[in-house]
């Protein structure tokens, strides 16, 4: 097992990695106020994996709600966050009952989102269960719901206690969302870390085919790049937004399509290519770079063009988006493969450019 | 004018209390990071007080978004909620934009939630326009929507900016809900200040008659001592529980006949004197004070019996109470007038017997 310590003075939190981790009923226990828990999971993921958890929970004289959701983006809503606070009620949860998410981004989501609102706040558990998760959305306190206008436009920030990543649980993983997850993985290379990058060209191959020594050390790697990213700024006022690289344009291919068509790493991945393109056009990254960008997300199955939305969609949708400044979309942008920047002064042209060249017709 | 501070470290803010303070658009100007405001107000309010904050605003260079909801506790809900994040969104607003609660309790809640989650959180900015919201909700940084289940139960803290309370709003206030924002000024003074408990006893015709220096009074005093408790104890892990004084019998009546049909204050009027039977039951505390309370609450015009719900559902209501800890129910108790305790102990005999003497038969 390793550990990354995600450093926020008395929110700081630890993210175990490694194989087991679902039983390990103690870390849990430890993390926790009382020993009481509700666990939010999806219908995909109970079968699987619930009893794997809650088992070993009971065992160890921790009584376990279980709160089963609909799967999918299309549930990470209001009616869906209704039902499980419903529940919380029912169950009599108090404000020392803490929420376990066990499944991916949208489960971690949303009940991060009831541990943040739920009587004003109760503590918060996350074990991640896709790669995309354990790599990206379970760390740093980001929840939310989507809204029909956009996605995750109502949401906190409401840090975990404890983050368990079990490799284990990556095994009954579809591979398509395998593959979603990698594009985060080689976001946090693209932004922050060329030897990451590097090391991703030399192994993508076996992060698609589950070689677990390579799974851990692309987890580990990730959650150190954003931990240390989200302590120097939780809130997201400037760097955190780094992360948000081929989000700008992912966001709107999510919403643009109808959340769950394209999973968000996909999205994340077409909203790469564009974002790189851009930057290229700008004359900020050289294009054997950019290019270097879409052969590596190619290699890992994910899309390197948009969606055919018309143009004025696009601009339209990412209108909307939350980095937005007094109406002027700021996009993250690649100025070397390891180092991005934020720039809120991107000429409309550049960005109605690149849409047309990096869409499919 | 009147100003005191609530001292919260980079969270601290002011409270004006005076007349004409909602045209002093400086005032608000000099609190938001972005000349851009979205003021949330209802449909009672919006024509008596909305312009004469707006044109202001507006006349000082600060554009104003228009947000009106619908009137009352039944519409503290999420399908108002998610319409004031749509009207946000189709208004471009950015994460710079500050909301500003312009109404009493109920607007105030639901838009400090809407700042609180949307897009993760934007700066707020209350401004109380109902004698409650003055001495008591707009100051604390707590806000919520209702859930069918039960009140308040899906919130945020989220501390203003700025709270400016306006005397003159209250000229137009209905005569109820005016009663009703006295029960918490006589619950400051019941937990925490006997001198302000003594002056209520020789005032409280006053106060009801609106006499502006005595309004001035209870809203500076009340708002002294609510300023004092949250800034000892921001997210109520202890003492703030105290300012919970007659809300579990209350919260208990509101619920129980459907919220809107008591007014908060007026719930919370009858919990009080529930609330100080207890502890005279208990012999916590001496019958005298007990019935000075209730002389003081029937003189203020507002209700000292709960209505006629059965034991078994008041008891039912207050299990679902935030302050409930592993199903206990905490009640707030006086020791004596002017001083109060939190007690997780109490014999449920107690609260039954109280139950049976202190509801309409």
């Amino acid at each position: 097992m390793q550990t990354v310590r995600v450093a926020l003075a008395e929110r700081s939190y630890p993210i175990h990695i490694g194989c087991g981790l679902l039983a390990r009923a103690d870390l849990v226990a430890g993390a926790i106020p009382e020993p009481r828990v509700a666990i939010v999971t999806n219908h995909t993921i109970a079968p699987l994996l619930l009893e794997r958890l809650a088992g070993p929970l009971e065992a160890a004289g921790v009584a376990c709600v279980r709160i089963v959701v609909p799967d999918g983006e299309d549930h990470k809503d209001w009616a869906t966050l209704d039902r499980v606070i419903g529940e919380l009620l029912a169950h009599r949860c108090d404000r020392r009952t803490a929420i376990v998410a066990l499944g991916g981004g949208v489960v971690g989501d949303l009940a991060g989102f009831a541990a943040a609102t739920y009587q004003r706040g109760v503590p918060f558990v996350q074990v991640p269960t896709t790669l995309l998760a354990q790599v990206d959305s379970s760390v740093g306190g980001k929840t939310a719901i989507n809204h029909a206008r956009g996605k995750n436009m109502v949401g906190a920030f409401h840090q975990p206690r404890l983050v368990l990543a079990d490799m284990d649980s990556l095994a009954t993983l579809p591979e398509r969302e395998l593959r979603a997850g990698v594009a985060e993985v080689i976001k946090h290379g693209a932004i922050r870390d060329a030897a990451l990058f590097a090391w991703l060209e030399a192994n993508v191959e076996r992060l698609v085919a589950r070689d677990p020594d390579a799974l851990a050390h692309a987890v580990q790697r990730s959650v150190e790049i954003k931990a240390e990213v989200v302590a120097r700024d939780e809130r997201e006022t400037g760097e955190r937004a780094l992360l948000n690289f081929g989000h700008t344009f992912g966001h709107a291919i999510e919403t643009g399509l109808g959340h769950g068509t394209w999973l968000h790493g996909e999205a994340v991945a077409a909203g790469m290519v564009m974002a790189a393109g851009l930057s290229a056009r700008l004359g900020l990254l050289d294009q054997p770079s950019a290019d270097r960008l879409r052969r590596l997300i190619e290699r890992a199955g994910l899309p390197v063009a948009g969606p055919p939305l018309s143009t004025q969609r696009y601009l339209e949708l990412m209108a909307v988006d939350k980095k937005a400044r007094g109406g002027r979309v700021r996009f993250i942008l690649l100025e070397r493969l390891g180092a991005a920047v934020i720039r809120g002064d991107v000429a409309p042209d550049a960005v109605r450019a690149t849409l047309e060249a990096g869409v499919t017709a």
